[in-house]
């Protein structure tokens, strides 16, 4: 598995792309504020992994892709933050790029990142371009309409949403596309990828439900509560805790079943586990449901 | 050089590969009302009509190519929209994204719109599957950081600038894109078309400056007056309105005299003549001038 600081290497120099001294500096800063600190980076872990149990015949083109999804991620965070949306203050334990730098620089280090995610893709594909159109393709499926990380925010302004349709695009389409955007980097069909990244998708929202429920906003650097306070669907709210925990559970389970058999299964079932441990911290998850029985 | 309705053909294929019966229904009447119907088009026909005079061996990757810059403009359009920028209630005659849908539609509409033209892009290079990374590389510069459209819009958030770097990459960006992107296209070195769209963006921002100053809101279709409002650099502003014509014009005659010597360079000069009696509206400008008096 790559290590966290090659992934922040190729993040780093593909922000740097992006920048120029003939560039507006603030607008430079908040794309930066918005990539760096970053969080656990889980997208382009998941992405790295697959790849290297792939093979991984074109590391460049790897990175190009984990690196474009972290990018797509970050955009995603800076404009769900927004007054519109989340009205964040926090995000990763300091001030949101909107609180930070304002609302109209928050809205184009949103525009910039996404942008730079096509860009950087399109760089890393000097080994194999013909594998890039899939891969744009793809990418742009789960991070645009109908179905991806946009449309799911999108669901947001809806009457009546399925907690399902919401949470796939919203988190798991930037999952599956880790997922399966690893295979394709590493020349693999990606089909038979795209459930292992859907289970993960789902675990990590059904964690994220349970931290928003039983986190220390400290830990998260971000407040708790939000789903609740903006009424927006959550397994917690739906299932209870004990009962996300157990939906969260499974999830895993069926993330680690649907691994393809491959050279690197091992490697991504102990990241899986790890992560699982990570997501849902068990020590605060027991003392509230001591609490709440 | 391409008929206008082709361009449409070309944009309801792209908007439509970005919507479904599983997405939400608002985003995807908000992209709708972002595109359609749309202006003058003049980035495609640009785009276009470079192609054909390059010899438009790639149909297919020329009006990909056309249909994701101007998508990547509707992006452009929607966010500066934004209350926080312009907060423009108008765009094109009827209410602006942001006014219809409100702001969270409007900020997601232009994020579903930039993943939605590298989409395009990544669709129409099936059969030049070699051109798409430098096609896309070029494109995103010119829509994103440091020096694209995005870049531009966010020099507005800064405290010094240069008129010259605000225009060239907020207005300017796209156009040169769309001429070089149209050579790219036709596999030809796009290096010496970029000077024709340089001049033809900043005509096209001379022009606008002109038009904000003495345009008709009900012709253009959105209000005037608004770069005096915002104390926005302007042409007009700094130049005098009769100033600003006679910059337009010189414009407009490099921009004839940068076309490459090529088999369609008779087709680009009428095509920028038209263009240049449709920007400033010699008729409502000499009225205006004469009140002035």
């Amino acid at each position: 598995m790559k290590a966290l600081t090659s992934i922040e290497h190729s993040l780093a120099m593909a922000v740097s792309a992006g920048e120029g001294p003939e560039g507006p500096p603030k607008l430079a800063d908040a794309v930066r504020h918005a990539v760096f600190p970053g969080g656990a980076r889980i997208r382009p872990r998941v992405c790295l992994a697959v790849a290297a149990a792939c093979g991984n015949d074109d590391a460049q083109l790897a990175d190009a892709t984990a690196t474009a999804i972290e990018l797509l991620h970050c955009a995603s965070l800076v404009h769900d933050d927004l007054p519109c949306f989340d009205d964040a203050q926090t995000r990763r334990g300091r001030a949101s790029v909107q609180y930070a730098y304002g609302q109209s620089l928050a809205v184009l280090a949103g525009d910039a990142l996404i942008v730079l995610a096509f860009r950087t893709l399109a760089a890393g594909a000097a080994k194999s371009p013909l594998r890039l159109p899939a891969l744009i393709t793809m990418i742009a499926q789960s991070a645009g309409t109908p179905t991806g990380a946009v449309a799911g925010q999108a669901w947001e302004s809806e009457q009546r949403v399925r907690l399902a349709d919401y949470q796939r695009a919203k988190t798991g389409a930037l999952f599956s596309a880790s997922s399966m955007g690893g295979a394709q980097a590493a020349g693999v069909d990606p089909e038979p990828w795209r459930a292992f990244g859907d289970w993960l998708g789902e675990a990590y929202q059904a964690a994220d439900d349970i931290r928003d429920v039983v986190g220390d906003p400290r830990v998260l650097g971000k407040p708790v509560g939000r789903d609740v306070a903006l009424l927006r669907p959550s397994a917690a709210a739906q299932l209870g805790l004990q009962g996300a925990v157990t939906y969260f559970d499974t999830l895993v389970a069926k993330a680690i079943e649907a691994i393809p058999n491959c050279p690197g299964a091992a490697g991504l079932r102990a990241l899986v586990d790890s992560e699982s441990e990570r997501l849902v911290p068990r020590e605060s998850l027991e003392a509230s449901l001591r609490s709440a029985a």
